[in-house]
């Protein structure tokens, strides 16, 4: 009998018997073993330091997937139709010549690349401080419930409801359990047919650019605010007109006049976190009316509201169709899955429906189907409850620690959202704050991309807290608001010295 | 104690613990209960007709939960903290006047919908002989396998891994093993960054198109083709131009130039299943250097050959850089899952990679996670293999149907596919047959909506396999053939019966 060393270095991360079977099929495909007989389990489980019960499980389980066939008294083999599988030959390995490739940078119509983005510090657990907004913190995840519900999708009398995918339909129950649990919480009725589920925020707010967006078509858009949004509508080709804000969020009147959408955040505004207060809500939608424009409403952290209860959506209130709701379950459950949803006339889903039939067909059908179940068992809403009851008292912590050390900036105060909307004294950059904060393990996040216009102010900065760590947010803010007197100090120091001429 | 009357009829579909508890929480959430008790767990087990552990069982998870309280002797009770969770009152119910809504058919720049797509027929299951195209069997869905991958990935120390999504990169292990495991199959080196996950090929499509398409840019598509790709790139402003297919796929020479983008099936021609022999390929890529064009290549079916081995991909030949390769989970494993995959030059897919994150970020990153274990695991191939043997008894079988029954067409005889694609008589149009055959149990799928021109053919049909039983096969062929000859002799008796003049 022919033995083979094999070597493999066993890790912690996942389970022996995953990591010796992946290893072995992978030996079986570079056609090591040939028509020899695999090593026994005795041998194999001595060699790589196992149990002879583990090796055994392997090798049966590589017999049910026909890599292996056990032969009487001889032991394990390679199953030999596998003789079929290998690889192709390379008809070529050499380096392509570049005077032969296509022009690229010609080719290409668009450099989505050359958008800016906000660079999140993949590195930022090293830093003792880390107010960045969009973390998940991952032991908050439901686990259990997402495994139970995950688990019931995958069994086989449910499998026939996923596993062909929809084409271009949605999951019936998700459809129903985000109109029945989480819009009517809203304040917002809507038919099926009102309804789309997307992959998200951004997702959808790509959806409805590709339909409506021309260059003749003026999208309002708050300034400071998201993004990405910009880009998205730049991308689909048109021009996008700022819109100032206040402490009401968006201000109405004269600035909206000639905006086709206009596109808020009324519960928390994207990143001040001002809320729309009622009064505002219905002269915006009063004026759309007038106006003939149409609100794209990002219900952007709705569910964090700490010291009053949320107000209704502004979709809510619309009595003239003017209102396209976005919403997601990004931030309130994970991103990683990529669920969102919007409400709109069922005109418009009927066409969204169809473009997005274009772009992808639909969301994946597996991920409906276990949120369906994870919103049906009312595991979304304990989970979100649970939720604010961590963040409530982080935030807490972050009012009190920005009342005792943040001073002389400007604070707008709200009733709850994940961040904190900072602007620093006059002639504090951002920038000059960031440098000197991440020398001493604080890491926060600059305002400036976040302003559409060239000479917007450089002083703002946004506080996240779902990173920090309860105990060091006191601590974290305390060297921050030291850092910012010092710089506020430089500053005057300078201009005393050197006086204008 | 007070009671209630519950009424909670249980099906099989799904376990009774997870019916009551999601009628429980609905209840909860209507305030039905108010601050009495819940009837005792002996007393709901008789009103529904459960053991008296399912409702305790139900009851506990409901604590945990915090939708319930348990009170020492007194039972359990809705938690009080629920009473600030109760539904928003709705603001306005009435109907809204179509007069104030915004006028949606001028505001949307394209209407998707009017786009032709194949009509699936969603009750095929209650025709006898379905020989339809692209249906997934449920029950050959490696579900066992798919559950502990699933499990894995759902494990406390795996969940860090997708939980927080991914931003705008992909799963490195996923990467990984599709660089390993699928594309070192079909003969293709790629490095990491050649690679994107995308939702599958209709998005790699639609990501190609928006990226790269333009008034002024050309797409040669395959006539008869993919009729979804002809509506993407119209729907991305470039206009289309058909190309001519023979027995070996697209042909070369004039009609290619001009083409800025040539858009070909390799492994099997969609609709006709022809192959491209090695000689063509070579000669396309020439070609392709020579007039400064860039051909896709959708690797479409390449694991159904069954009567010779599978040819390298196309751009396992590609030496100057100008083949862009797409394929997909879809069709080998499910279309639910929504997995995806093209390669292309690093700076095409560093852009395309951009332009993703604008549309939705990144495909699932559970999916993602769950798809590399499946792979890494042996499964994926496993499968395939399984796959490749149910098809092809089938597809045998079709064979010698089609021999028997099927006389007078055209029948383009190749070495494998999912479907057979079959010129009826001249004059007996897919209409006609499609009719008559539907009278008689029989599903087959016209080709008219195929091919591009206005005049086209009208006398071609694609018959599937993957949906119809084994044993009906030979018999189904036998009726259509029956039919076919049956509507091509009343078209000779009604010409010889009226002359042309």
């Amino acid at each position: 009998m022919t033995d083979f060393l094999i070597n493999i270095e066993l890790h912690d991360n996942s389970s022996f018997q995953q990591q010796i079977r992946e290893k072995l099929v992978q030996l079986i495909k570079q056609d090591t073993f040939g028509d020899k007989p695999l090593p026994s389990g005795r041998k194999m489980a001595q060699m790589i330091g196992v149990s002879r019960n583990t090796i055994v499980l392997v090798y049966e389980s590589l017999v049910d997937e026909g890599y292996l066939i056990a032969r009487k008294r001889s032991g394990f083999f390679v199953h030999p139709d596998l003789a079929f599988e290998s690889s192709i030959n390379l008809v070529h390995s050499e380096p392509i010549a570049s005077s032969r490739k296509p022009n690229w940078c010609k080719r290409m119509q668009a450099k989505p690349s050359e958008f800016t983005s906000l660079n999140k510090d993949k590195n930022w657990i090293k830093n003792p401080y880390p107010f960045i907004y969009g973390h998940i913190n991952v032991n908050d995840f439901p686990l259990y419930q997402w495994r139970e519900c995950s688990r019931i999708a995958e069994s086989r009398g449910k499998l026939h409801e996923w596993v062909e995918g929809f084409i271009d339909m949605d999951d019936p129950e998700l459809i129903a359990q985000i109109r029945h649990q989480i819009l009517s919480k809203r304040g917002i009725v809507a038919q099926s047919d009102e309804v789309l589920i997307t992959l998200g925020t951004q997702n959808s707010l790509y959806l409805l650019s590709t339909l409506l967006a021309d260059k003749d078509v003026t999208f309002g858009i708050e300034n400071p605010g998201y993004v990405e949004l910009r880009h998205i509508i730049s991308l689909c080709g048109s021009p996008v007109k700022p819109l100032k804000v206040d402490q009401g969020g968006v201000q109405l009147g004269e600035q909206l006049k000639g905006c086709n959408y206009v596109f808020v955040t009324p519960s928390h505004q994207y990143p001040t976190t001002v809320t729309m207060d009622v009064n505002r809500r219905k002269a915006l939608l009063e004026q759309a009316y007038q106006d003939n424009f149409v609100v794209i409403e990002d219900d952007y952290e709705s569910e964090v509201n700490f010291i009053e209860e949320p107000l209704p959506a502004l979709k809510s209130f619309d009595q003239h169709g003017r209102v396209i709701y976005v919403g997601s379950l990004s931030k309130s459950l994970t991103p990683g899955i990529r669920i969102g949803y919007l409400v709109a006339d069922k005109e418009l889903v009927h066409e969204l429906r169809k473009l997005r039939h274009f772009h992808y067909r639909h969301p994946p059908s597996n991920n409906q189907r276990t949120t369906a179940l994870f919103i049906s068992q009312g595991y979304y809403d304990s989970h979100v409850r649970r939720m604010r009851r961590t963040y409530e008292e982080k935030w807490r912590l972050m009012q009190e620690g920005i009342s005792l050390y943040i001073k002389n900036c400007h604070i707008q105060s709200t009733a709850g959202s994940f961040c904190f909307w900072i602007g620093l004294p006059e002639h504090v950059t951002s920038k000059a704050l960031l440098a000197i904060a991440a020398d001493n393990g604080i890491l926060v996040e600059s305002g400036d991309s976040l302003f559409i216009e060239e000479d917007a102010p450089k002083n703002y900065i946004r506080l996240g807290f779902s990173a920090i760590h309860s105990d060091k947010i006191l601590e974290g803010l305390a060297i921050l608001g030291g850092l910012i007197d010092k710089l506020a100090q430089q500053k005057v120091t300078a201009s005393l010295a050197s006086p204008a001429l």
